[in-house]
């Protein structure tokens, strides 16, 4: 299985065109609205937040593609759309209505997504004004304004998409993100579109899906917290003419590729988290079950204490140790071992006389792996996350502001 | 029942003497040593850490405190003492022993406890040189010193005090505590002494403590993480001549006693909070049960991007509604009420039209109350928790520097 990363973000695999452009929402007059349509009516899958709060956005986009088929996606940054009740309702529709118009095709087969501030409704007259002038933008290389127009306190859009060949045809798996705050497991704040030109039944599709977000976006961490918005879609138009049938060879390269994207997509969103400037990977082993190794890197991935400490590179090991001992993973404190990069800092749950300098130098590069062994079963896991700065609080402290 | 607030910290209660000074410990020469000693040997009771990962201090006071008595506290701040093996097990054996000749005492009745930094171990040759003059220095006016020596990145010293009358008789509690970081459920990096002048039995008395802290020390949150090391004492004198037997009417009023030292004190930590600048307190109501209540005021007390807000007193408030989705207690999303103090923000899982302006005004006292009622049954707790400022990362991105 051999798979290539390619250029092309959305509109890698064929059959999909996408576009990007400014309706208002933001004041910064950025682009703030995107659109990926499909050739034809398509195979479609998704994943939601569990949040119990949801906008109105996806309780529409969840009844909408339960259907396993879906056109087009709408997606707009500046405004989440959330704790709008029946009038956000109303707007959604309105707009998915508007765009399905405009394209020619059911309303029914538009998605929609929104992300931005909660509590307030969209600005639909200025939305549907520049409709038009977004469907007429829709192109194979709009995948790069698309991805422009989704991002909130992002500074990077976020692409990614691989190609590979299954039983001699090309195909290709492509995508687009969104991130920066409130990332965490269960895909806080984030949206996602992923397309390829495989050939899928709806079910498998939404499976592989889930497989391929619980290795990636759901091992990811900025803030610990879980947003009421968070979607993933992905769409398959078929166009290869590679089909994938449950259980094959060509479902498992599926999944690699399907699994690269959302990783590369996640990697991304780590990076750009709010006011980061290094990552860290937390790498759990030893645990007695892959679950407390999971619940483990999550305490250590979610503690401020330790980010505080990564943004400062501040060599303080014994708030990781505090971080492993206070989550839900049984340990036995005697065994305990952390690393930081190659060096061991605490061995036998007593540390060791690494030097100060030496964490320092560690903790100090822009990618800080952590390895916790817990010796007392074989159960592993990983998150990633990055640090808690100066940056993330001027951000948050001023976001509605 | 009629509680009144005095002065005395803990040697308010009659019985007690205290003292604090500087072993060097710390490099800024404050007070970092500080010793309790009761007249007798006393009734004795205390909570510990459930981290997993634990101080030797806390592993050997166990165990001493296990009998139900005791007769001195012995703390040192500007090193936790933890992660540092059997010699570090030594060193807090070698302190108390010393202690204990110098009073003239059995060393197993010194309880210990070490605050600071992880992993580093306590330099015993110049905290053994200091002994004899923090012996000499115990008096009935010592609380304040050995309040102030116990802080770490404390800025005040925390001390409360309480007496009442039972039965005709005037009795106390009082005690002292440090916070700071780390302040969490299961009371994180936090330790205090409490002081009493009743007679009570060791279980009774354990019994009490446990309750006091359920509805104090673990309802404060500054960063969600949790210690090593957190420890809190209670030493009875039985010096005031009043009984306390378990169901009485005396039982509950010492219990109320108890409960507002701890308090004060719980207060005092939280709005000592490393860099907070307001406190807010999350009132949730109408949950299936309490322990939903809490799980949910948990979730907005953790919440970095809440306490982002809060900081800069941004109105935002669907970050509040956004954490209450994201926590375990099942809600309706459609019942959800949420006020910031007088002000409904929203209503039916809708915000209102209430002003950015009344939210900010809101928002920038010193003391935020917020309700949340899920309307789904009769469940209610509450956290206190603070803002998450630029100081906090000033403070945790150099702590160990």
């Amino acid at each position: 299985m051999k798979l290539r990363s390619i250029k092309g973000g959305v509109t890698a695999a064929k059959g999909f065109l996408a576009s990007g452009v400014s309706a208002g929402i933001k004041r910064s007059r950025k682009p703030d609205i995107s659109l990926t349509v499909a050739d034809d009516l398509v195979t479609a899958a998704a994943v939601f937040t569990r949040n119990q709060v949801q906008a109105p956005p996806v309780h529409i986009s969840r009844l909408r593609v339960g259907g396993g088929k879906a056109r087009a996606v709408l997606i707009n940054s500046g405004c989440a759309n959330c704790m709008t009740g029946k009038p956000g309702f109303d707007d959604a529709y309105r707009l998915s209505k508007e765009v399905a118009d405009l394209l020619d095709i059911d309303d029914k087969s538009v998605l929609v997504a929104s992300t931005g501030i909660i509590g307030r409704r969209l600005p639909v007259p200025r939305m549907l004004r520049v409709l038009p002038k977004l469907v007429k933008k829709l192109s194979r290389a709009g995948n790069r304004a698309a991805a422009q127009a989704i991002l909130t306190t992002d500074i990077m859009p976020k692409e990614a998409a691989v190609e590979a060949r299954i039983s001699g045809r090309l195909c290709r798996v492509g995508g687009m993100a969104k991130g920066a705050g409130m990332i965490a497991p269960s895909m806080a704040t984030m949206l996602c579109v992923i397309t390829t030109d495989v050939s899928i039944e709806a079910g498998l599709l939404r499976e592989l899906l889930r497989q391929a977000s619980d290795a990636t976006f759901n091992r990811i961490s900025v803030d610990g917290d879980m947003s009421t918005n968070d979607t993933v879609y992905v769409l398959a138009s078929g166009r290869s003419g590679v089909k994938i049938g449950r259980g094959s060879a060509a479902a498992k390269t599926f999944l690699a590729m399907l699994t690269k994207v959302a990783e590369d997509l996640a990697f991304l969103i780590v990076k750009d988290g709010e006011g980061a400037s290094r990552l860290m990977r937390v790498d759990v082993t030893g645990a007695r079950s892959d679950a407390e190794a999971l619940a483990c890197a999550k305490q250590v991935a979610f503690s401020p204490l330790v980010k505080t400490m990564l943004a400062g590179s501040d060599p303080n090991v014994g708030r990781i140790a505090g971080a492993v001992g206070a989550s839900s993973a049984k340990i036995d404190p005697d065994k305990l071992e952390i690393f930081l990069g190659k060096h061991c800092a605490v061995r036998g749950g007593v540390t060791t006389n690494l030097s100060k300098a030496v964490m320092r130098q560690e903790l100090s590069h822009a990618f800080v792996p952590v390895r916790v062994n817990l010796h007392v079963g074989s159960g592993k896991a990983w998150m990633l996350t990055c640090d808690l700065s100066h940056e993330y609080v001027r951000i948050n402290a001023g976001y509605a502001t």
